[in-house]
C-alpha cells in the first residue's frame, strides 16, 4: 500500500456501498436539489435549537446511508465523523445515538475527505467489514459560533461565503456494489498570511493547490487521469485564485474538468450566497449526493475530491493570527 | 489484522522510537517530575497568551521527540494531533510550524490514545516510515474556555479535576528500538446522564469500563495479560466508580495493577488539585513520560492505556445536555 510521501494507495479498495445527504431550504433552491435524499423546509427541523437541528441532519444522513446499504448500526464497526462546532458536538451526539465505536476528527470543511480517507484506511487493513463516515454543517450554528449573533443580520463583503445547511454520510464496505476509494492524499497546513475571515476562499486556495500538486507527484499522475476534480469550498474568489496558481505552477488542469463544490451547490446568480457555499456540509452534500450519483450512473469514472478547510478559531482570529488552511484529497473511481 | 468488532491488532507493529513530554510548574511539583523532558517554571512560556503557550508546549514536545529519534520534520510523513481548544488550534498551529501532513482529531482527553491508535493504523499499512502523534492541554486555556474567566478564581467542588499543563508526543517508526504498539480498541460514546461538568470522572468511568470490557472481549484476553492498566484521567471519583463497576461486571482486575493517570501526575495530598489531574496532556504526559520510561527500562512489559474523554462543550452543557463520554485503549508492549 506504500505510495508517495503523503499519500495512501489502497490495495484493498473500500466500496462506497451507499451514501446519503440531507439539506436545508437554501440548498433545496439550488441546482442540485434532485441529488439530495431529504430536504428540510425549515432550519430548525422541529428541534429547539439550531445545534440540535444540525445534529439531527447528521443522524438522518447516517441512518439513511445505513438504510440504503441494508445495514443496521450494529453491523457498522467504526464511525468517523466531525464538524465545525466547538468540540465537534454535532457528531459526538450523533455518535451517542448511533452507539458505533467512534473516531472524532476535525479539519474544518476538509473534514469530509479527512473522514473518508481515515475510514478507507481502516477498511484497507481488513479490520472492518463496514465503516460509516460523515460530516455536517448548519448555517445558523456556524454564523452564531464564528461570526456575529445571527439575529444581527450583519452585512458581509462579497468575498464571504454562505455556510451550507446539510449533512452527508457514506457506508464503506469490503464488498458490494458501488464506486471504490482508490487513494488519498493528506494535506499540510498552509498559511499565506491572510487574516480576513470573510475571505476564506483566498486563504484556502494555496492549501488546495499544495495538496493537488502533492497528489499528482505521489501517484505519478496528471490531471487527465480524472474526469472531474473538485475542490472543497473555495467558492468564487478562491476558485479563481486556485486556477491562477495551478496555471502558474504549470499543472495541466486543461486535461480535466475542474470545479468547486462551493460553486455547485447554489445558484450563484439568484441566491444571496455571496461568493458561494462553504461548511463541512458543502463538499459532503455535493460529493455524497451529486458526484456519487454520477459515478453510479457511469457519467463519471474517476473523480478527485479535494476538500479544503480553514482551521482558524474565533480566538485565534482575535489574537491576530492569520488563517491556517489545509486540504485533503480522495480519489473515487467507478468500476464500470 | 482483523481483530474483534471494535479493535485493531497490528500485524506490522509500529515501534515507539521516541517520545517526549513538556510540562508546567504544577506538574513539576508532582511525583513524576523526573520523567518529563522539559519543565517550565511559568505558565506563559514567554508567550503573550496562554493559547500561544499551549501551542509552544506542543511544538516543544514534538521537536524533542523528533530530536530524540534523530529525525527531521521532513522525514516524518504524517502528524496526528488534537487538543481541547475550540477548533483544536494548539495542534493546528503546531502543525503549521511542523509543515508535516496533518490529521486533526478530537476526542477530548481521549485524544492521546485516539492519536496513537490512528498513527499506529497508518504505520500498520506500511504506508509510512515515520508518523508523529501528540496532544497537549493547558490549565489556563481550558479554564478560560470551559469554565469561568480564570481571574475569577472561582471555587470548585472536590469532585472537580485540575487540567494538566503539558504536552506529549511520540515518533512511531517501522523499525528501530523501543516498545511496540500491538493493538487498539476504539470506544463507543457512553452517556449515563451525568450533567455536572465538575464531576467528569463520574461521567467518564462507564466509558472506560465499556472500552476495557470490549478490549478483553475482542482480544480474548484477561487483565492479567498486562502488568499495568491505566485509565486516562478519571481521578479519585471516577477511579473509584470504575473499580466498582469492573468488580460488578466481574472483570478480574485483581490479576493486574490498575491505576489512573489523573491520580499519578500530582501529589494529591499536598497539591490543590481536588480529585486529581485531567486534560489531554494528563494521559499524554504520564504515558509518553513515566510509562514509556518504565517500558524502556524493562520495569513494565505490557501496558494498556485507556484514555478517557468527556465530549461536552460549554454550549451543550448550557442547553441542558448530559455529558457524552468515550475511551480509547492502546496496548503497548516492550520487546525485551
Amino acid at each position: 500500500m506504500l505510495q508517495g510521501h503523503q499519500s495512501w494507495a489502497f490495495s484493498k479498495r473500500p466500496v462506497i456501498q451507499s451514501s446519503a445527504t440531507v439539506v436545508g431550504p437554501d440548498e433545496a433552491k439550488g441546482p442540485l436539489v434532485h441529488d439530495f435524499d431529504l430536504v428540510h423546509g425549515d432550519m430548525l427541523l422541529e428541534q429547539d435549537s439550531w445545534e440540535k437541528a444540525e445534529r439531527k441532519l447528521m443522524e438522518e444522513a447516517a441512518q439513511l446511508a445505513m438504510d440504503k446499504a441494508g445495514l443496521t448500526k450494529e453491523q457498522i464497526q467504526f464511525y468517523v465523523g466531525g464538524d465545525l462546532m466547538n468540540q465537534i458536538i454535532s457528531n459526538t451526539f450523533a455518535a451517542r445515538t448511533l452507539t458505533i465505536p467512534y473516531l472524532g476528527i476535525f479539519g474544518a470543511c476538509s473534514t469530509s475527505m479527512e473522514g473518508l480517507a481515515i475510514g478507507s484506511l481502516i477498511m484497507s487493513t481488513g479490520s472492518a467489514k463496514h465503516v460509516l463516515v460523515g460530516t455536517c454543517s448548519h448555517n445558523c450554528t456556524t454564523e452564531k459560533q464564528f461570526r456575529y449573533p445571527t439575529e444581527y443580520g450583519s452585512q458581509k463583503p462579497p468575498t464571504a461565503q454562505y455556510t451550507v445547511t446539510g449533512a452527508g454520510a457514506a457506508v464503506l464496505s469490503a464488498s458490494g456494489d458501488g464506486p471504490v476509494v482508490t487513494g488519498a492524499t493528506i494535506g499540510r497546513v498552509v498559511d499565506m498570511g491572510i487574516k480576513d475571515p470573510f475571505n476564506m476562499g483566498a486563504a484556502m486556495a494555496p492549501a488546495a493547490v499544495d495538496t493537488i500538486q502533492a497528489h499528482f507527484r505521489d501517484f505519478h499522475r496528471e490531471p487527465g487521469y480524472y474526469d472531474l476534480i473538485v475542490t472543497g469550498d473555495l467558492a468564487r474568489v478562491g476558485y479563481d485564485i486556485a486556477c491562477e496558481m495551478l496555471e502558474k505552477h504549470q499543472v495541466p488542469m486543461h486535461q480535466t474538468n475542474y470545479y468547486d463544490c462551493g460553486l455547485m451547490i447554489y445558484d450563484l446568480e439568484n441566491q444571496p450566497v455571496m461568493a458561494g457555499g462553504s461548511g463541512c456540509g458543502c463538499s459532503a452534500a455535493v460529493t455524497y449526493g451529486h458526484i456519487m450519483k454520477k459515478l453510479r450512473k457511469g457519467d463519471l469514472k474517476r473523480v478527485l475530491v479535494v476538500a479544503t478547510g480553514a482551521l482558524l478559531s474565533p480566538l485565534s482570529f482575535q489574537q491576530g493570527e492569520s488563517i491556517p488552511c489545509i486540504a485533503h484529497a480522495v480519489a473515487i473511481e467507478s468500476r464500470g
